[in-house]
């Protein structure tokens, strides 16, 4: 054979895989938006189906074979053309799947699909021993998992490693640590200051004025609603299905503005991405975002960086005036500015200011780690929960709904390996914007004018169109010029904080 | 190896292919309801992929050979015993998978999805040129498709085969002349008396109102929304994604109450039938209705029989003009009843009366046959629709989007095999009500009570439950003691419409 056709080969079985996850995922939206309750047990066998078969797709000896004839001419052409990366990272991916067994895929993805059905009932009815014995099995399977990789230093690194390419328990650890130094004074300021109101947060906002205006607002942001669709669902998320086919879902609370328009926003950020990768990477692994952490950097910059920030609402408040009247009567934009960025020692992760945040995560990462490292067992959980969240935010949760069984990621997953990319993803949020900034001169008054193009291109040019072609590291360093660092995000905290709180 | 072990093992194989189908139809159902449009071309490459799956795991041989290994066993439980049946039926589907080869099942399935994305545009826009080259081609693969079974009297009977089970182009052809020998004269006569008003039905129908009542009524029919939904398309379906999710779609017309509403009944007829299917034979091809002819005698028995009856409309004439009070003003319930069945030369098959449908079929179970035949061009199909509906129906479509375009099923499927169903299940939709009416004693009564739960009883002893354990003669046979039959069809449509039109 030569390496021509062994590349065709070896790309058409890549396809095949892509459009079993596609369809895969196709049955997760629909799982999660519409598909009734009765259907969950037939559901999750085929999710478990497609998952294996894709699996044992990606594991099959023949793509290692075409990957070792068509390295040599692939590397040839540099590290960063399109064949370059396709191959590393297909290397990855492959010699991933061949530890893992076929059976064990399948056990786990038929696991998770009922967990996360119970979890659906369990999260309402405050009822997480319903959840409990499910989670055993998951920590259980979590750890198998992680044993199929062995040579890491700690035996859970190569969760965090499939997640975020490169990072480990280790430098997760430390980086958190960094940051909560910098964080937990700045929080302790906040609390000194006098509370802002966020009353006006808190009126009638009918449902279908809600969906309205975030349309509006994410239309604005560059979402392409002829390549997507937006609906509802008990825990929002973004999902491609396949090219042309970028879905967020989101939530809404009739007396509750901010729940359904950021979790618009910030979905609209994740799709954003999706929408601006190469097309010509279709059917192949480099048709997504390159990490967790990544692709959490675009939904917290544009939930954030841009949808929180005083320019934006001085573009959209009157919009948004008209959308509401009768619950924003009186108030201007200062003070609406000052409610959506209120810093409040709270409950609710997803709910949580930007603040106060990532300790959320990092009270969920030091918990996930001690399951996985048998010193927490699934039964004392919802206590160390509850001591944590009291030391760390000062809140106790009222019951389990709105404490441990308040985020899908156990119950629908496996334990270890997702949290952390939330923080990375608020600092590497700051540090991209801080470069956007940079070589786009005006960035808040393009922002203010509702001109979000260059922002956009920008990110499309540096960041989204190469997919997965790169490492988060060198996504950062190509975007920014500089290596990772949660400098800027603390800046950036410290400059927009203190001036909202009158810090000094 | 044992009996049941093969047995066992026939069993998980047949389940594989079961949920691959089930993914199947989960994305089917997405495309003709929420998919955004630019997403046609992934979206057919997932379905192919997932057909030619399923179709290559029917066809493996190890199937035959544990049907060869258990045939014996599950035979002497009896041919009406569930292992017999299903040794029997998936011999009959294993032998047709191995006549056509994967790359031709993969090639329809890719062929047909991007047929339908172009029949979605080309209707509304009238434009039958679009979808012509594309109907050559389904022609074409059509006979391709025949042409791998040979040993038929006729070439096509292959395809009518295919979904009644030994019915053939021949006996087809018979019946449908003895129908249409007793329909014209029924149509003349009906013809030669004042046309009633039909106005009532032609004013302001809000959506949501329509939508409710007819959740509400088909509810009452016994529809389970918790095992099921109800979504908006183009062209009304209903489809089974697995054990407990049974959907059915509908469109509605905010200035016409008939489409939306005759449609939901229509389809909630034929959820009834998969919804009342023994979930013992879940995992296995007889948890499936048996054939599109029966499957469209209880779509129509429930759409026609019961909800165009008097008896119904007594019962549910009040609740309706609840819910349009303006539209329905001063119109008693007579009124309503002629109008809702006021027989009309017409251009639309599913707008049809029960009088005139069936020349519908008849016309497009001819055009096809003279396409595959040879005898009709595409190119030619347009005039020849014109010709034909004119010289039928006395009507003259004004465009195509009326005429050659208004179905689906040409340019989402194969040519052949598909409309002559529709007048198969109205011939058996009455003779099995007839059958029931014997049974159940005074079932006007029960209707106008609205008490359907008798109705509904009777239907899922002699015909949901069973699945596809027995043919369409079996059935028909099994349920009402008679082989089928025109005469209770014609007796049916004489009695109605003679009482109706006032006829001698």
């Amino acid at each position: 054979m030569t390496v021509d056709a062994d590349f065709a080969e070896l790309k058409q079985r890549l396809k095949t895989i892509e459009d079993l996850r596609g369809a895969e995922r196709a049955l997760s939206w629909d799982q999660a938006t519409y598909m009734p309750r009765s259907a969950a047990e037939a559901r999750g066998r085929q999710l478990a189906l497609l998952s294996s078969m894709a699996h044992e797709r990606l594991a099959d000896p023949a793509i290692g074979e075409l990957l070792d004839s068509v390295t040599p001419w692939a590397q040839a052409q540099g590290a960063d053309s399109d064949p370059g990366a396709l191959v590393r990272v297909t290397r990855r991916e492959h010699e991933r799947a061949t530890r893992v067994p076929p059976v064990f895929v399948h056990r786990l993805s038929e696991h998770t699909a009922k967990s996360y059905d119970v979890w659906q009932r369990a999260r309402p009815a405050d009822d997480f021993g319903a959840v409990r014995p499910l989670l055993e099995t998951t920590v259980e399977l979590s750890r198998e998992l992680a044993a199929f990789y062995p040579g890491y230093e700690h035996p859970f690194d190569v969760l965090i490693d499939l997640a975020e390419d490169g990072m480990t328990v280790q430098t997760v650890r430390t980086l958190f640590s960094e940051l909560r130094a910098g964080l937990v004074p700045l929080i302790e300021a906040i609390r000194a200051r006098p509370e802002p109101s966020d009353r006006c947060l808190k009126g009638e906002f009918p449902e279908s004025a809600q969906r309205d205006f975030g349309a509006m607002v994410i239309r604005s942001f560059g979402y392409d609603f002829a390549r997507g669709r937006q609906d509802k669902t008990a825990h929002p998320f973004m999902i491609k299905l396949g090219r042309g086919d970028v879905r967020i879902t989101t939530r809404y609370r009739a007396d509750d503005l901010s729940d359904g328009l950021f979790s618009t926003l910030h979905e609209a950020g994740h799709a954003l991405y999706e929408q601006g990768i190469d097309d010509a990477l279709e059917g192949t692994p480099l048709y997504h975002g390159t990490t967790a952490g990544v692709h959490e950097s675009q939904s917290r910059l544009w939930e954030n960086l841009v949808g929180r920030s005083l320019p934006f609402w001085q573009r959209w408040y009157a919009p948004l005036k008209d959308a509401f009247p009768g619950a924003l009567q009186g108030v201007d934009v200062d003070t609406f500015h000052r409610a959506i960025n209120k810093v409040e020692r709270s409950l609710i992760r997803t709910d949580a200011d930007e603040v106060t945040y990532n300790l959320h995560v990092m009270l969920r990462f030091d918990l996930e780690l001690a399951m996985l490292e048998g010193k927490l067992a699934v039964r004392d959980l919802p206590d160390a929960w509850r001591a944590r969240i009291e030391s760390d935010l000062g809140v106790t949760p009222p019951d389990d709904r709105d404490g441990v069984l308040q985020d899908v990621h156990w119950y629908g997953g496996i334990v270890g390996g997702a949290f952390q990319s939330y923080t990375l993803g608020n600092i590497m949020s700051a540090q991209f914007f801080a470069a956007a900034r940079r070589d786009l001169g005006d960035l808040d008054a393009q922002i203010g004018a509702g001109e979000l193009a260059p922002l956009r291109g920008w990110l499309t040019e540096r960041i989204y169109r190469h997919g997965r072609k790169f490492t988060a590291p060198e996504i950062v360093e190509r975007a920014t010029g500089e290596p990772l660092s949660i400098a800027p995000y603390v800046a950036y905290l410290k400059t927009k904080y203190g001036a909202l709180y009158g810090l000094s």
